[in-house]
Order: structure tokens, then C-alpha cells, then sequence
């Protein structure tokens, strides 16, 4: 592509960094802005990087907040008791987005996969056990996505809570909602088959 | 969706107000630019805001540029007695891509639209046919997209310049490389063949 403005060109380089976002694309926006107020684009450009410098995580929990807390952790009608452990902010987004629980969360980073180099110490493990010495957690979820990686870190944080009696469980897999059984893969046909509930709980729960 | 930071919020929708970008693409961009450096994100944002406040548009020919003059117009290896007749930016951009054009442009800033309320005073038609007027154009070159609106503005800026003695094209339209002539539509297959070329210069164009 061949800009006549060096200012246009690194703004169009700049939009092109983004994920998911190529040259082309990066130019609509550009010039979307540029069709903008200077003041809306100003408005913008503080927004964002107010949002990188200013932001924080949480020391309880690791999920991004304005504070040293965060909204979740300091809002006393939460049950600070039950935790759900997630991988990363995204999750803990996509399970406030239901508006189905009540509790808090601990962002572990990630999980631990030893293929990428990532083992339990670069996650919020530690901090998990030291929490959950330290409150009177009653129970732990975990929300982990369902791969060999989120069953290795299941697997490791239970043994490590072995000593501390708390109750601990996972969301359930299964035949998503809108799923076709003919379509579900062997593995999870096969866990929902195992899981199976008693249809007056499932009729409840609808 | 539930964000547990008003920063956060604030960037996301920030990011969702850009053309083509929904929230849940605004949130990946926003997490993505999290995960940098602040440097990074505060000269992300530079970029951005220094583009819209300095950007200036040529005192010629309207297209963008970072002086009075822009670097297409400033620039003696260019013919400068060629105009071609653009509608926007991005059509200076496609057509400077191609590099097969040596000449200079004229950015009208839109088409004439009746139905949108867009007539030849709030496009640069006065100030194409005054530089007409004072430079010795030898050629003008239309290279509008192929609609009603398009043509219409070819039409009136073509009676508006009948004094003058210069060269007046469009780009060809036609059968696109690579498109196939069942699915091309009526018109511009009767175009095509009206304006059919000796094959003897289409030879020596290739």
C-alpha cells in the first residue's frame, strides 16, 4: 500500500499491530477516525492509553480493577466463600455475562502446559493455596476449558488442596445447548453419558 | 456483557465504536493491548491521536498530507499537467498501489447524490475546474466508481470544464481479470463490448 502522509501510514502500521486486523481493514479505521472530531479521536487515544497505565489487578483475585481490589472481591453481597478458578480475565467476563454466580474467582494466567513452557509456578497457584489457607473457602470451581492442559492444572491445584477440606468441583461437560448428539465428539458424548442427571433435577434446573 | 473495571468498559466501548468492530472484537483488541508494554500502548495511542490533530489536507489537490502540499503534488517527477479525478483517499491509495500512474489527483471529497443530500457545492468541483483554469491540465482523467451517482458527477463536471480544451477520460470498465463472463452483469458486459479494443493493443499492454 502506498500512503502520500507519513502520519496516515503510521496509524494504518499502528491499527495493523492489532490482532485479527490486516492493512486494509487497519485503513477503514484510520479513516473512520479521520472523519472524526480531533477532540472524539483525543477522547480515544486517552481512553485507551489511560486504560493500559491505569489499570490494575486485582491482589486477591488477579482479575483486572480500578483498585488494589476489585469490584468482585469488595462487594460484600458476593459469597466471598465460594472461589471459581478461571484461566484468564475473558472467562471471568463470559461467566458475569450469565449473571449466575454469586461468588468470586481467582485468574490463574493461563494453565500449565509444559509444551509452552508454562508450569505451575508462572500461574497464580501459589497464591490460590495461601488464599484458601488463609479464608474459610467452602468451595472451589473449577471453569476451565476442557483440554489436557485444563485437566493437568485441575489435577495438580486438588492434589496441592488435598490437606484443606473444601469442597471441589468443575463445571459440567456436556452436549451444549443447541448441539446435535450426531455432531458431539466421542469424548464428550461419552462424559455426558457418564455424568448423566436425573431428569427431575434437570426439569428443576430448566 | 459484565466488566468488574470501568477502564476496561471504557476502552472496549471505545474500540466497539469503530466501523465493523463488535464488543467481543473490541474486548480481544483491548486484552491484546493489556498485554503490552505501557510504552507500547501510550505510543499506540500517540500515533493515533498525532494523525488526526496534524494530518492536513493538500491545498491542491485534497488529498491527505502531512504539509500544505502534499508529497504527490510536490513532486517534479510527477506530471503534473495529469489529473485524475477521485472520489476519496482510498481511491488515491488503490490507485497509487497499482504504481502504473504518474500524474496527480484531485480528491472531490464524494460524488454528487441528490438522495443524500450531497450537490457539486460540498465537493471540490469549484476548486478542480479554477486550478483547471490556472494550471496548463493536459489530461483529465475520471476515475469514479461505475454508478449513477459516479457518472452524474463525470456529466456535470464535463459540461462545467466544455470551455477549456483538454483531454477528458475515464478508466475502462469492463470484464475484471480473473472474472467470468456468465456472471458478469448486462451492462457491463455491453459496456465491455462496445468499447472492445484492437487485440493488438491489448497484446502490447500485457
Amino acid at each position: 500500500m502506498q500512503f502520500s502522509s507519513a502520519l496516515l501510514e503510521n496509524a494504518v502500521n499502528e491499527f495493523a499491530k492489532l490482532p485479527g486486523i490486516g492493512k486494509k481493514t487497519a485503513l477503514r479505521l484510520v479513516l473512520h477516525l479521520l472523519k472524526q472530531n480531533t477532540s472524539e479521536v483525543a477522547h480515544f487515544s486517552q481512553v485507551i492509553e489511560r486504560m493500559r497505565s491505569e489499570i490494575k489487578f486485582c491482589q486477591r483475585c488477579f482479575n483486572v480493577a480500578d483498585a488494589d481490589i476489585c469490584s468482585i472481591c469488595s462487594n460484600s453481597m458476593r459469597k466471598q466463600e465460594i472461589i471459581c478458578v478461571v484461566e484468564n480475565i475473558r472467562d471471568v467476563i463470559a461467566i458475569e455475562s450469565t449473571q449466575q454466580y454469586n461468588g468470586t474467582y481467582h485468574v490463574l494466567g493461563g494453565v500449565i502446559s509444559p509444551l509452552d513452557g508454562i508450569g505451575p509456578d508462572q500461574l497464580n497457584i501459589e497464591s490460590l493455596v495461601s488464599r484458601i489457607q488463609k479464608e474459610k473457602t467452602e468451595e472451589l470451581i473449577f471453569a476451565l476449558n476442557p483440554t489436557i492442559q485444563g485437566d493437568t492444572t485441575i489435577y495438580y491445584i486438588q492434589k496441592k488442596l488435598q490437606p484443606c477440606s473444601l469442597r471441589i468441583t468443575t463445571i459440567a461437560r456436556g452436549i451444549a445447548f443447541g448441539g446435535e448428539l450426531e455432531y458431539a465428539d466421542e469424548m464428550t458424548l461419552a462424559r455426558s453419558l457418564q455424568n448423566r442427571l436425573p431428569v427431575e433435577s434437570y426439569v428443576a434446573n430448566k
